[in-house]
């Protein structure tokens, strides 16, 4: 519908592989290792003898492969896959990724983890020249490409659509003969390549994915970099040499999995040191314990605790049923004290001046129920500490951080967060440090990594969007 | 059916509450934090004005209330549930709890969490008298005693049903104006008594629930008790003084969740100590990093590290999706390297020397999954800890240890099983330093722990039991 | 409920089979051209080498058998089946049928279709005596009271029970060795008996069952019989031998299949006696042609257009879909001329002086909005003529005729019919036409029919119901 | 997929309305009225506020709106909707109709019934031109037509794409501000206009479905025409002048309900005339009674009862709730008698001599089948009399009969055909005859019938289908 063509942005986590037996059950398994990227769609594209099937749907991988045989009756040697998170208003099937294709002559599927910065340019003017979308999604635009570009071969085709979309893109495309991959000439998202013990290739948004399937790393994709996987091989091209890289600093503060690595760091390690140089830049010396918020701050809080020599407790539990349940407590139920999710350790926490540690705070409602909750189970004080700077920006390449003015930090001091939050201090981590701690080996501006959202300097220009980042802007400058 | 009146051993979890508004509601809270207690199966009863309504069904209670409605829907001010983990044999609709009863003149439901040793004695005999049971299940028997007692009012009815049945039990009774709650004699199974802010009480198995609903502790349920709360208030009564105290010690080793207190004492805490112990009783002086198997060895291994004064690493991650999933990888794809549920952190473990705590060992087979895991991400060495005994022998008061044939610590010595494991070495904690590691302030045998599994010396006589116990101890002779 | 004890009449069909392959397959078509006798509820018990298994639920047999594998997965080689027509309130899972009973040596299934007259005092006696039911069904106690007897052998105990229920019933019960069939002293519901090509038995409501399994008509069950099927062939036996046929007469009239036969009478050719007879009695001589209300009246008006001579004409088409929809027209869409089950063809009835013949007349209301269908599609005058006497009184036995002030001719004379029906005239069958028009072979009373809805005799003592009936009548005087 | 773009030719049935409340409710009674028409698909697109909503699925409407609520949450004051038949290849969700299309900046939704037969054509030239399509549909054309016209404004590139399309079609197109229906140049499908009491326009597939909403048929639409319907009320117009009536005398022999009138004719006084003039051409002089095969056959039955004067009988009960089960007999089953949709009824025709009138043949399997039913009934000789001429050629314009190679009749000599079908004697209507009873009132060639299903002279060029049908008649040639 009109209204959801524009707020497409998304984090989704994608998945593929040629030439192996039960591949689309091993794509199944790699989406489950990457369910953390998207929860509220998924899918499914196999290839068998040149034809390919797509099953997709809403809601979790096992909402969509409700039964044994789901993934089972998918039979074929190649498939790829998706996982989606997606905002409020597109919840639209036909947006549901892999977008299958079928012509005449021809089959597609394809699978987009990102956001595309000119989209909404692009889809009115192939609308105009007669063009008609399936979906709502910005990620078709690279099939009427594809499809529109004059150029004499499939590759050349792919290249030229590649060259004309901006923004944050990891593209997976399959047809009857062959799997592409291809990242933005930003590497804005992480895409790796590895291969099974039977030889064939995978690729997919995490090394945990290729953990899951019994996959060798073989190494990440690079800005601008085209990748043709076929029954004769990988071949590894660059459509653009336009490039430098700016990987998403969120993925390795609260994205990605622990057990990742991306360009060589391990995410798990990246988070701990960044809880060690939180420790330093903002310690809490009168503090009896260091309790993360369960899951993805576990590993920074074991960093700042073995940084300050606090030890290391479990004063949060959290239900391990809570990623879906139809029924939440009312505000009335949750004032009286309801809560469905997490819980407090009394026992661990009663009487004791504890440190929270959490990854990041986008709106701080949640950071403002922790602390209550804390000082409900009796904490005498609360140290609130953050492993990453104030989020202050929005992002525009395919994290959901879109209207600024839900972006507490960019509204509020410091002083008036502790406040609002109801906590004793209150730190967080700066940006030299984030990048220190990551510590990317390259020479790129920020070692790599894009910080945009906590400094607003964009590695790229904005296209359709650079309209909204003013309007935002001024808007926030009112409510200062 | 018949074959299934038989194994009806269940661990499960139940919750109460009478006098409150959105009794289904807070019943349904109060659950999906016992939800660790039984996944196959879940039920709420409500008592609206009088009448009892109950919706049950298989899986989790997300399954059985998969729509906002489906709780708000039974509107009421009591109301028990259930949750229930079942054998294979036993799936019938008719089994999931609460098991209601419609009279001419009345209604009853019950919510039963134990097993009853004298369940096929009862049964047979009042068949033989022309009672029906509706389920297979061991815990229809208290209400047809129930309805048998010629005793003058449903207090004395209830005392006299209670009784007559044996074994581990838990349980609730709701009728169209009163709740009963009663225990065992030995208070095997764990049963709180909380009360929410507008003075309506809530029983339930642990007290996470309690916290789960903003409930506030007020004791625990003691041996041979029968609790009666109704419009006029709570009633505490004995139906029996022949109790000693002998509570299920695999509830503080695993089952219950770490921020519940058990007759005064934390779970995590009492697995932190017994974590200290083993560091103690086994250590392991060349390692270099401890960690845990998530989640229910975490805290056993932070108590192994912070004795030992060895770090504190997360080496495994869990998939959180991993509750439930209608595919896994077939035995083929597992030993290509596929695995669902758990990673290993290769940038934590490669190259390291690693001390792995685990709760506790059944079968084997996990542990040996486990350690190959660690092995293949790089792990120099792995040192196997186990907090809490050899498991030996099996349970008959509610826990689905059935089979000795089937406990690996009953067949191998420890030099055998760390072999069979692929372990660099492998020790156990023993059952006193269990015992002084839970510390209940009790003086009754084994400080009123049940560690009958460990040790074969059961607290009561077996009933219907006896003849299968023999006849295992024999099959386990000659096995040997 | 206990509300629900009490209104528990119901119109059903039954179907058994013992000794063939696709034994549940065979009741499911069985059972499918018995469809028309309940549409609320559906289940099949399958005997499986002893083993007893049931499958139902509510709705058509499709919504219960939904998928191909639903009945191939029932493998076994003697079935019971039922369909249920319900009353609004007992929409209870455990009130549909066959009721399934395990115990823990045996297992019984049950099915009925009737009525009993004295379920409600059995069962406060029972459960005076410690009795626990399944079911709000008084179907139930037949089982309760074999289960009490303290006859020798199940033979006895069957005729003990079934001299012990009252009212009407035809029942089948599967055990693991055998298939027992019993009607009722008065024979008030239908029940067959015929034999598959290779010999195995088959016994159900209606000989159109018959026919759809492809088995051969053997006899009529009669009054009073207890018929039992086992591996050694089949028994005849008479549980009491006070009996007197007075087969219900609604099941001619409207109820059973046109292609069945019941008592060796051919139902159309029944009805169609009854439109012969019916013009005669009440005639139409200016008319122009005859129609009937798809599709229980268009035997009667065949008949009655063969008699008076005048042409038989498709005045009224029903959409063959209505069986079932969820979408119905508001009461203010209906009066804008919305309607979804039946239209009046214009191009038949414009200007046409029109015979509507209808089986009967219960509440009035769709006699109403017949002829104003007709009216508005142009007919020019509408006689209606009603192949059947006026109701007037509550059945016992089975038929949900239960309260009189519901029946519009108990309240309203001829006149005040047609004024309400705003039909041109109206005219009932006589009671001693309806007789003569069945004309069973028999010199029972009535020659075998009950009439007892039109004349108010009832062949049996009423026992629970005496006092609502003498309720109802005392209304009824109050209301003239 | 590829496969699949070729054989899309089907049978639908089609509903809109312009300008009242409740336009999806009366788009669903509509529907419900049309179900007759495609019970594989369907849906329903309503315009609230200038947005286009729709839900579709497969099924039948009451499988895909299968909630109160489903239909009721469809608030808006206009819509259309959609019965699908189709062939079994095309199982795709993207097919099933409306078929929703979002721009940018505007809404289109269509319907359509019939079948192009230059759709292969056209699809692979816009392909090759940029054009992705959604679905497998030859129904898409339309509207990737419209949008690459360069006309100025909406209604003139309605016209020029109408232009472009060949074949047999009703098309219904509705936008954010207004509804279009169009007619091919033959009208060789039905479509009429109708208007509610408030004032509203309706068009849909058979007038039927105007009674059903309490709609006054208006006018038939006719060949060439394009309507507007628009909030200033209806606008009639010609896109094309070339024009020549031939509507599809399928839709009187068997497809259009009873009730229906098509360019003023009743379909059932049609079928009626049929069975009179069948009666003349084909007598049956020693037969004791006409009976019909249920329920499409009954019309012509009784007219040729009434002009032979023998009795019109019910020797024939289809099962009411026959539309739809999972569960077939298995050929085995069949072979012992068993048969779930149709039952003779043995009272009637048990040593009768019976005409048995049906409306047409095309495999004759079922001919077969219900031969042999009447004669195991007992029926001493049956004369099969045909209301139709031979079907002999494939139809190219929306009904699906495509290859010749499975009808019966251009296989067969009318003396093969009776022996096959196992009746004493076998007759069908002639060509002319059937003109005769449809009796149109136009001097359009076959008086404005379609009959090349019997003559084989297309009243169009057949386009792409060329070359199938000349590959079908050499096939047949061989066969011979």
């Amino acid at each position: 519908m009109q209204a959801e063509v524009k707020s497409l942005n998304e984090e989704c986590g994608i998945f593929g592989v040629w030439g192996t037996p039960d591949a689309a059950k091993l794509t199944y398994i790699g989406l489950f290792a990457l369910q953390h990227r998207g929860q509220e769609g998924a899918g499914i594209t196999v290839n068998e003898d040149g034809q390919l099937r797509t099953k997709r749907g809403f809601g979790l991988l096992t909402d969509v492969f409700d039964s044994p045989n789901a993934v089972a009756d998918m039979t074929g040697t190649a498939a790829i896959g998706h996982v989606r998170y997606s905002t409020a208003g597109s919840n639209l099937l036909e947006n549901i990724q892999p977008l299958p294709f079928n012509f005449s002559d021809t089959q597609f599927a394809l699978a987009h983890n990102g956001n595309l910065t000119n989209a909404i340019s692009i889809r009115k003017n192939l609308e105009d020249r007669g063009a008609i979308y399936h979906s709502s999604s910005d990620s078709e635009n690279l099939m009427h490409l594809i499809r529109l570009s004059r150029a004499n071969n499939l590759d050349d085709q792919m290249k030229e659509a590649l060259n004309t979309i901006k923004g944050g893109f990891a593209y997976l495309v399959i047809t009857k003969d062959r799997l592409y991959a291809a990242l933005d000439p930003n590497g804005f998202r992480p895409l790796v390549v590895g291969q099974l013990p039977n030889g064939a290739y995978v690729v997919c948004s995490e090394t945990c994915a290729l953990d899951a399937v019994g996959a060798t790393f073989k190494f990440d994709v690079q800005p601008g970099q085209l990748i043709k996987i076929d029954d004769s091989g990988i071949t590894i091209d660059q459509y653009t040499t336009d490039t430098q890289l700016s990987i998403c600093s969120m993925e390795f503060i609260y994205f990605a999995r622990p057990d990742s690595d991306i360009y060589g760091v391990n995410v798990h390690s990246a988070r701990k040191r960044m809880g060690e140089m939180l420790a330093q830049e903002q310690p809490a010396p009168d503090a009896d314990m260091v309790i993360g918020v369960p899951n993805s701050s576990l590993s920074a809080a074991m960093g700042y605790a073995e940084a300050s020599g606090l030890p290391y407790e479990m004063g949060l539990v959290k239900n391990q049923y809570s990623a879906r349940t139809f029924i939440e407590p009312t505000q009335e139920l949750r004032e009286q004290g309801v809560n469905m999710k997490l819980s407090a350790v009394k026992g661990v926490v009663r009487g004791k001046n504890v440190v929270l540690v959490d990854d990041s705070i986008v709106r701080g409602t949640t950071s403002r129920r922790i602390v209550k909750l804390l000082r409900d189970a009796g904490a005498a004080s609360v140290h609130l500490r953050i492993a990453s700077p104030p989020l202050r920006y929005p992002c525009f390449y395919g994290i959901d951080i879109q209207h600024v003015r839900e972006l507490i930090a960019a509204n509020k001091t410091i002083e008036e967060m502790r406040e609002m939050f109801g906590c004793d201090s209150l730190g967080f981590l700066s940006v030299q440090s984030l990048i220190d701690a990551v510590d990317l080996q390259t020479d790129a501006p920020n070692k790599g990594l894009c910080v945009a959202y906590f400094d607003g300097k964009y590695p790229t220009p904005l296209y359709d969007y650079e309209a909204e980042y003013d309007r935002d802007q001024a808007q926030l400058q009112k409510m200062r």
